[in-house]
């Protein structure tokens, strides 16, 4: 199979990881004899230094041409402590998201075994979990008009949402329910807001044409709590933009740390894989980012964009059996025990690629 | 001490809690010998059944009149189930926080040594956790406009935030952090939101005035994270409604269960004391409920609206006993041992009272 990627290293701990990421697709088409061309681009605090924007026209474009992305890390301390600043890295990211339609946000909440201690939560509550989250990202209140009064005291954010992209995003995530336990969550706050009110409407039409899956509907306070207290109860969970990007932080502490968990945005056109992890300034550059993250991005988008389902688990496998055998990058390490031999970034990274 | 107390039950299991809440109070006022006068009111579906309104004029009449009110909970499964319901009850709970001008609410993650195991969470990483949330509660896209379209296939909510509005809660939130262990941290979403940026730099503003204090900015994604990792690191957390709403639910599986944690809503006039949980419509009447969020409401109003410190602790010291002598409510019990013995409602109100 021919394949041309773009990545997208970011800010911060980008670089770092998602050089594993890279290394592991290069070595999959070693393996199973596929050709995987490669190209690099520019974006957030990364683009801005270099070109002022946060998403340079080029990288659009050559965005636009790939056949999928792989995507690392963006934001940086200085535009965090400066609020008013006007360009900002993160724009570089939803712009991406908005102009290639991603509307659709996968984060599969991957529990493996060996990390079960790595928790701050019980292992008797995690095991078995298997969670599969629909986060909408391309509506809500991240792209809603924004509005600061002259005098600057006043600020504000819409939050809004169209019926057809509720229904688009519902679909998917049912598609999916259907493959899996059939059992779908939605998740709002219907209780007090009108866009939930649009949205859960939305969810019971969509339900009727799913009969066979089991809907039910929760609002994001309670889920907060739900999600630790019995993950277990949840099969895909279906919630907006910004209810999506609380729980699925939340929920990456089900699999140990964020650096264990992955993402694909799909949607119209190209598909974009990225770890969920920030770009973490305060490891940056320190060989401590945990690269497993960026390497099951690459796993996700082998399966997903490609449909190259044995070459995806081979790099899960591959994951797994580094884990089995009792390495850890500082993030899963049980500092109480020293049965664990922690690894920086690059010594992971390699042993994977082995 | 002579004080006059507003009694507002709600729905669900609002009536069965808030009546030990209310006993709570009056044996308190027997032993120290203060002068409690009582009065009820209807609020949400309760009050919608009766009166066609979620919140009667009559009801606000007595709070404004009332030197404290003892709330229960708000909710029906069947507005839940039909987001097209124009009078909803959540609206009454809604509008008096904005009448009476509660724009602060307080929530303390109180953690009972003998509830460790009740959590979901690792004992180690909770023991020594003592969190102070202070909630923003007049603002945010709870009182923004809402709009439909004509067509009902769009919906829209406005996150506003006024300048004013984060500096009086951030005094407030400092005036704490300075006699508790002088940590704050202010959670937003500044690299997206607008409304967040106005919210990030008024907190730096703020923060300039009270230089023993430590401040932290975090993202609510990450705090959301945090929260569950390291709850440790957390002294006081200021944040905006929503956000406050989300964070302090997922707190509670900290102190071991939602039915342990109270609140109180303060502001520019009569205090309002409530537990965090909500209606619970599937054990409502079913003696399963736990009154100790309730009772817990009853110490905080004793301690912040009426100054008396010692009656509040009165109160916690009579649950923390109860719980140390080894009866649970359903809620928190631990079901793989049967070292506690299972208490209904009554009888752990009784016993507390006793
Ligand atoms: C960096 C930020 C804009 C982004 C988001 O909030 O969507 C991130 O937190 C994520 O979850 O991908
Ligand atoms: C019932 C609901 C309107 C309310 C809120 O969201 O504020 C509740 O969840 C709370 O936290 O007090």
């Amino acid at each position: 199979m021919n394949k041309h990627i773009l990545v997208i290293p970011g800010d911060g701990i980008g670089p770092e990881v998602t050089q594993w990421g890279k290394a592991a697709l290069e070595k999959i088409a070693e393996i199973f004899g596929h050709e995987f061309t490669f190209d690099e681009a520019l974006m957030g605090h990364a683009a801005i230094e270099v070109t002022g924007t946060p998403l340079p026209d080029e990288t659009l474009e050559k965005a636009r041409k790939s056949d999928a992305i792989l995507f690392g890390a963006i934001g940086h301390a200085k535009y965090d402590n400066d609020p008013s600043l006007k360009v900002r890295p993160e724009q570089g990211l939803l712009k991406i998201r908005k102009e290639l339609g991603l509307y659709a946000n996968l984060r599969p909440i991957l529990l493996f075994d060996e990390l079960l201690q790595a928790s701050s939560i019980k292992p008797t509550i995690l095991k078995g979990t298997d969670i599969l989250f629909f986060r909408e990202l391309t509506g809500d209140v991240y792209f809603g008009e924004k509005t600061r009064s002259e005098d600057r005291n006043t600020a504000s954010d819409l939050m809004i949402y169209h019926k057809y992209e509720v229904e688009r995003i519902a679909h998917k995530a049912y598609a999916a329910a259907r493959q899996r336990r059939g059992k779908l969550c939605s998740v709002d706050k219907a209780n007090v807001l009108e866009s939930s009110r649009l949205w859960r409407e939305t969810v019971q039409e969509i339900a009727k044409q799913y009969p066979d899956v089991e809907t039910s509907h929760m609002f994001i306070d309670n889920a907060a709590m739900q999600l630790i207290k019995d993950p277990k109860q949840f099969d895909v969970v279906l919630t907006a933009n910004l209810f999506g990007d609380i729980l699925t932080d939340e929920a990456s502490q089900i699999a140990g740390s964020m650096g264990m968990l992955a993402s694909a945005s799909v949607g119209d056109g190209t598909g974009f894989f990225e770890p969920i992890h920030g770009s973490a300034h305060d490891i940056t550059g320190k060989d401590l980012a945990n690269p497993l993250a960026s390497i099951l991005s690459a796993a996700l988008m082998l399966e997903i964009s490609f449909g190259l389902k044995e070459e995806a688990k081979t790099l899960v496998d591959a994951v797994d059996k580094v884990l089995k055998e009792g390495f850890r990058t500082n993030d899963i390490a049980d500092t109480t025990t020293n049965r664990y031999k922690v690894l920086g970034t690059q010594e992971m990274g390699k042993l994977v690629i082995k």
